[in-house]
């Protein structure tokens, strides 16, 4: 497997040395207190996994990790306002903590520390940085947009959700990776490829996700089991689930994506028994590895060791496989 | 005087072309809506007049003028909801309008479209907007932050407050006139000479504005007059009418201060009488002078010609002699 570890280790330094205490307190303070409040740190690492990957020193993407790890984090605290979140990764959200004022402002803070991390790239890369980071982020916006609108819509198709995912999710793996060749110097080709295939695995981790909310082990899964059928999230097993059924199982399925019953444990029996009968269940294992497998082939177009590829492919599984 | 219509005609046509109304409606609506608001836009209209002084084709400095309207404008969204703020030039909020999530969500995305703007610049001279642009943006957001912190201190000193309000509103200008000198080409002491022009402007502006919040007229005052001390608002001229009063004077301020009277009008009247029998009214007027002044003098280092040095000077003094 791959040795996560020494990038975990060296990105905790720079964020340490990096993230300041500064004044005005109450703005940075919440900075330091969401990025020190764990999470795997998955998009980060898989930049300096790829700037080594492509035979770069690993540390010369520190900057462009750690940029993407503070974006993605402005992200949570924005949408956990939005969501009314009282918990991330166990602890108590930012505007919880302090207010939706302050969950506002230090977000907005955290996007552009986020910019001026790439400033220590000469002009070229630092232009090719930035312009992939924007691109990304906006679509990120674009997709947390997709996300509230789909809250409100009957007529929310499989495509569009993918879409969703896409933009919300997967993009910004893929970016992380691409970044991680432009700091090393890759080729455009193999730039593309590497995006690609983070992105591929980022909607397959989403799928991943949307299942294990289903149909984890609540004993090894991080989230509350059955939380998106609480909250009547329209994911894929939902969506397909709808696709599948007859017309009066599909109003059965709809009806309970209308209610909100104080204790949802019925409810999340009765509509796990329909996402398995309905096929869902089978379904979204199946689109879990037709993403996985897409992510896998492009990995031919990109010229590194065999070595190297099937660390990824390893890597790409494992992820996959993954019960948390 | 300058004739800033010709600038004003082009930037508005840029900004109809570039700001498309796309997918998700509900993301791009409000930034469009705010956009079109109005206003003086009188920080993109700075842009580029200083490109056109610094003899480029103002034209060229078109991106980065708007990058600095979407930023204010991001940051006008943004403080409105920590400010609660139904109405933006007479027009209701865009918070108000849609909600808290959509403000939140567009305002982010109007942050990222401002760096994108700079995606057209070679990339020397892109890196070297976006980092002024990202330095400037993180001061706004300490300026805002100290603002909302001197909500609840009672020990702000002057200094401090002139502090506030150089971050919260002066930097940006300065940053505005600064782009326009960058894209012109024009050597880095003129850069600078130029941003500082602006930054002391930026200060005096602000002074103007707290000074007419109290004694402009009615009549012509695009605001409520007195509006600062409805919210009680630690203005210049309140630090200074506290610091110039006796023990028992300083005392009744300070309890006019943290009232909030149903009808503040006879509240307005003994705090402007105060203001101006402490002499703070005049403290606050030769202030202005002082930074209107100091910005006149920056300009000697500036190579340009004293015509164009005329032409700067009488547009300081207008601003400064402006009753709206």
């Amino acid at each position: 497997m791959i040795q996560l570890q020494k990038y975990s280790d060296a990105l905790l330094e720079h964020l340490d040395a990096t993230v300041a205490l500064k004044e005005p307190v109450q703005l940075y303070e919440p900075i330091k207190y969401i990025l020190t409040l764990g999470g795997k740190r998955i998009r980060p690492l898989l930049t300096l996994m790829t700037a080594d990957f492509f035979s770069a020193d690993f540390k010369k993407a520190m900057n462009a990790a750690l940029a993407v790890e503070l974006f993605h984090n402005f992200s949570l605290i924005h949408d956990d306002i939005m969501d009314d979140a009282p918990l991330r990764r166990g602890k108590v959200t930012v505007h919880e903590k302090w207010d939706i004022n302050t969950g506002i402002l230090s977000g907005d803070a955290m996007l552009i520390l986020a910019y001026q991390l790439f400033e220590e790239y000469e002009p070229q890369m630092f232009q090719q940085l930035a312009k992939l980071f924007s691109k990304t982020a906006l679509e990120v916006c674009e997709g947390q947009q997709y996300d509230v609108d789909f809250e409100t819509r009957d007529d929310v198709t499989i495509p569009e959700y993918i879409k969703m995912i896409e933009y919300k999710t997967a993009v910004l793996i893929g970016a992380a990776m691409q970044m991680g060749a432009i700091v090393a110097g890759a080729s455009s080709s193999c730039e593309q490829g590497i995006y690609d295939f983070g992105k591929y695995l980022g909607i397959a981790f989403q799928l991943q996700d949307d299942y294990l909310d289903a149909f984890g082990n609540p004993e090894t899964f991080g989230k509350q089991v059955g939380g998106d059928i609480i909250t009547n999230k329209k994911t894929f097993l939902y969506l397909t689930a709808l696709k599948n059924s007859t017309v009066s199982e599909a109003e059965i399925l709809s009806n309970h994506f209308k209610s909100a019953p104080e204790n949802p444990s019925e409810k999340i029996e009765i509509v796990k028994q329909m996402f398995q009968k309905t096929g869902a269940a089978t379904a979204t294992e199946n689109e879990i590895e037709y993403y996985t497998n897409k992510a896998i082939s492009v990995l031919n177009l990109i010229k590194i060791s065999e070595e190297k590829k099937n660390e990824l492919k390893e890597f790409a599984n494992w992820l996959m496989k993954r019960k948390v």
